[in-house]
């Protein structure tokens, strides 16, 4: 196996060339650049960069574990990270886990086993406590709120979020509100069920029970809810809808059967996505993309610092009116 | 370090069951598992898998290269990839390049260095000669249509899928068609161009570069294609528009002004988005997840089997007729 100096003779460049032709770095010119490749092949040279990792105990690699790729909310994340490991040089293992906890297991597992340097959880299905086990072996990042634990988070205060859709239903003159989430038992669906009840109570109006409606994740979904809201004996007036693409296939299902927002639902979002700034939905901005970008960096800077304290951050979301209340 | 047999040991359990909580597996009770993470945690134990890696010389990781992950077409390629990945047990290295050749060349590097057992390109910037001289490293997947080299390849037929909409558009009595891409020097808009001035040619209407607009990918940039329309003195009647939710996104903002799809322009979109279906935009199925899937599988295959002939598989679009035209 040659070594990079005889790589570089045979090319007649530089060793410092051959080096940036291997690392991928720019600036190398196409006549230098394939002299090194014909080199390279020439000579069957390759590194092998497991055996580097090996030696430097590091994988320049970070995890993701999310449930689906294919969703606004866990791409918008995703785009985030992205965009800071590609600045930062750093490699992604994706995991797309279908919230299932042995595969996520598998991923806490690859942390242990050095295959990558940190991890970054952007939803979940295991425990806390099985998931703090690991970050012994390199740093976790939550992109929820999670506290008292040796666990980073980045989050936006769900409660609060809820609380501020409510109260903004409230004044707007609206009784009786409903409100969808995907999964019952996940973390922010705890906090806004809390929010929703604590602040009802507040006001001195009604949580339902049954107006609390599940299983409402995509555009389809959104659809079904027209059927769900319309069999129903007593209906709400407004909806917090947790997912601007649910709302908008409540509202585009709901147009087509003559059904309007907000004259017979007021409708409020949540993400603002692209679709609901089109449809003149009522959002709230829950920043995930920075919530990715900062998950990122804050695994990234516990990596390069050694040992370090995990860090919880809140971000601040944004209401963002517009024409569906 | 201690080994495995001395975790067994000071577990209580069989090596069986060491080796199954390490590698992630199933059916291991909670008790047994607890064991076995508290023995690992007393004795200090870590697998380097850096080290597995390098004596077996496979990774069990495949990488993809994709521009941006938060859009549909690239995200719904990314589920099928992922389906597969989980089921095979191997993991993602997830490379968002955005176009940039240094990026995708970075990660072309990773295949040479042994850091993945294969690869799946999704979309480039990098030219086929580029990317062809790494395949003596690995086997490499594209997700476009390519022949004669030493690269796989699944895709469906832009060229024929192209001839279909602007057959339909003319049937339906349209002359006045345009058409809107991405990037004007993609491989699949070049094929959608030649469609385009083959297919007018030959029913003996008129294919016109000024109506070939490009720039055009996402939900917003169908609201600023409205602007185009109405500024140009000589309008067409009919759109293909490559990526449902530019249709969407010039659809519902040309009903904000008083234009009407299909009467004042007939849409046909592509990819068949759900938002396709909630808006009844006729559409072309791509079967992005089966690309992805297939994609997986044929570079899979060729890690799993050593050496073999690269694999070009063309997968059928499917046209689907709602109310748009």
């Amino acid at each position: 196996m040659p070594n990079i100096k005889q790589i570089a003779e045979a090319a007649g460049v530089s060793v410092t060339t051959v080096s940036r032709v291997l690392n991928g770095h720019p600036y190398v010119s196409s006549a230098k650049r394939e002299a090194v490749e014909e080199a390279i092949r020439r000579l069957n040279y390759s590194r092998n960069m497991n055996a580097v990792h090996l030696i430097k105990g590091m994988t320049q690699t970070i995890g993701v574990i999310l449930p689906n790729i294919n969703h606004y909310y866990f791409a918008r994340i995703m785009e985030g990270v992205a965009k800071q490991a590609l600045k930062n040089n750093y490699q992604l293992m994706l995991c797309q886990t279908g919230y299932r906890p042995n595969e996520e297991r598998k991923v806490l597992e690859m942390l242990r086993n050095k295959q990558m340097d940190g991890l970054i959880i952007c939803s979940r299905a295991l425990s806390l406590r099985d998931i703090e086990v690991f970050a012994d072996y390199g740093p976790i990042a939550l992109c929820e709120r999670v506290s008292g634990r040796n666990l980073s988070s980045v989050y936006i205060d769900h409660y609060a979020s809820f609380q501020t859709a409510i109260r903004y239903l409230w004044e707007k003159g609206k009784r009786r509100i409903a409100f969808t989430i995907y999964r019952r038992n996940s973390p922010s669906s705890r906090s806004r069920l809390k929010a929703y009840t604590d602040t009802l109570a507040a006001l001195g109006g009604q949580a339902r029970e049954d107006w609390v409606l599940d299983g409402y994740l995509d555009w389809e979904d959104g659809a079904a809810l027209v059927d769900r809201l319309l069999a129903m004996n007593e209906r709400p007036d407004a909806l917090l809808i947790t997912g601007d693409q649910v709302a908008a296939g409540f509202i585009l299902s709901a147009r087509l059967r003559g059904i309007e927002v907000p004259g017979d639902f007021a409708v409020i979002g949540f993400d603002n996505q692209p679709i609901s700034s089109l449809l003149g939905i009522t959002t709230i901005d829950n920043r995930l993309s920075e919530i990715g970008e900062r998950a990122f960096s804050i695994v990234h800077a516990q990596i390069s610092g050694g040992e370090g304290q995990p860090v919880s951050e809140e971000l601040s979301f944004q209401f963002i009116e517009r024409s569906s209340v």
